[in-house]
């Protein structure tokens, strides 16, 4: 049996960021990333804090749980993680739901290709700014969007920016490959419970993204997105 | 020649709202309008009371301005009103621009259809609901969407929502025609300079519409939005 370890089910909410913001659906977030990033507002997938909690789950087991969840409720699926690339088992739950015709979104940071990426509808390539700690490995990403052209797959770029040289890492990704659909986000260094005034804090933020945005020639064809879900409702889990 | 009455160009700025949220981009607002919603945030462009500040021009001088604005620093244009699909001399500035390789989006009630609206890449129609006070056509909306098809142009629907007989419209329309993309956007009822807490006012709007959009099997594969320029400057004009 093909099974993938599964953190958390969730929704129906919708979708706060990137190439599919707005979007009502449902959200399988997988355990286990290769990368450890700084900031990492899920950083409960990889760092143990909740190992307890991971389950190994077949496709038809993700499947029942999302149907239980939201019976009738849901078209839209969001893989999520961690970094779900790494499994190369989630073919299972993928090829059961384009049966149902359920639409997928998956993110991950351009690391790792599967076959079962080309049936996805959008996928979103978020490779990490140096804020991150980590450092891309360009040999890496060509071969996951090299995997994702011979689908003939969708994807887009994200980049999270906390400062100018993110910002000078995102123009660099954008110009060396000015063909993908290229979105910016603003990052969010607030992380934990109850963080006072946080909306007001990201705002702040966002505005002075898309400060930056509008001054830099480099990004006439960017978006610029902040995350909609932490300005409803900060940090909260599960939703 | 033709010309065009235009009320205000303005940018470098980003898209608020819509199927291209957070693009960055430049903004053409005309004046006139066939419809007198009750909540137009942008009345001033039908009621007279920015009428001195109407200039007749031609498509030249639109990109003129454009240029002076944002030397080299634009790719994507957003023509807005008003209603400048009432328009049909809106062709000499959209074939300039194409020729240009400018991106360009349109938004509309779907009351009027133009030949240059074939050339846009993003249309959004945006009928109006109930609490508007206009009464959509549907034979006029069926006329826009049949121009719009024969042209191959890309459109969605974007329908406000103040409340629940805005949303129940909003399900009607959705079910009507399934195959187009389908945005909810969160009604602004607090207009006008100086609205004390107007981003918290707005943000408890939205999740109240996230809501009732996560319980409502008809909205499975609708995104929900708020606008994103009036979170961050409420009801500012030129931004």
């Amino acid at each position: 049996m093909m099974r993938v370890p599964v953190l958390e089910i969730f929704g129906p909410t919708f979708q706060g960021e990137g190439a599919v913001i707005g979007q009502k659906t449902m959200f399988v977030r997988t355990a286990g990333c290769d990368y450890s990033c700084s900031w990492c507002d899920s950083a409960f997938t990889w760092d143990g804090s909740q190992k307890d909690r991971i389950r190994m789950m077949t496709g038809e087991e993700i499947l029942a749980e999302l149907d239980g969840l939201a019976p009738n409720n849901y078209s839209h699926v969001t893989i999520s993680g961690g970094n779900p690339a790494l499994l190369k088992n989630m073919s299972g739950f993928v090829e059961l739901a384009k049966e149902r015709n359920i639409q997928m979104a998956v993110e991950t940071q351009g690391t790792v290709f599967q076959e079962w990426m080309k049936d996805i509808d959008d996928v979103t390539i978020s490779p990490k700014p140096p804020s991150s700690g980590m450092v891309t490995d360009y040999g890496k990403l060509e071969k996951v969007m090299a995997g994702l052209d011979a689908g003939g797959a969708c994807y887009n770029f994200k980049v999270v920016v906390f400062d100018e040289q993110d910002f000078e890492y995102a123009a660099h990704i954008h110009q060396k490959y000015p063909d993908v659909a290229f979105y910016l986000q603003v990052g969010n260094p607030f992380l934990g419970d109850n963080v006072a005034d946080h909306t007001n804090k990201l705002l702040e933020r966002y505005n002075n993204l898309v400060d930056m945005t509008m001054k830099d020639q480099r990004m006439n064809d960017a978006r610029v997105l902040p995350q909609l879900h932490t300005l409803l409702w900060s940090n909260k889990q599960g939703v």
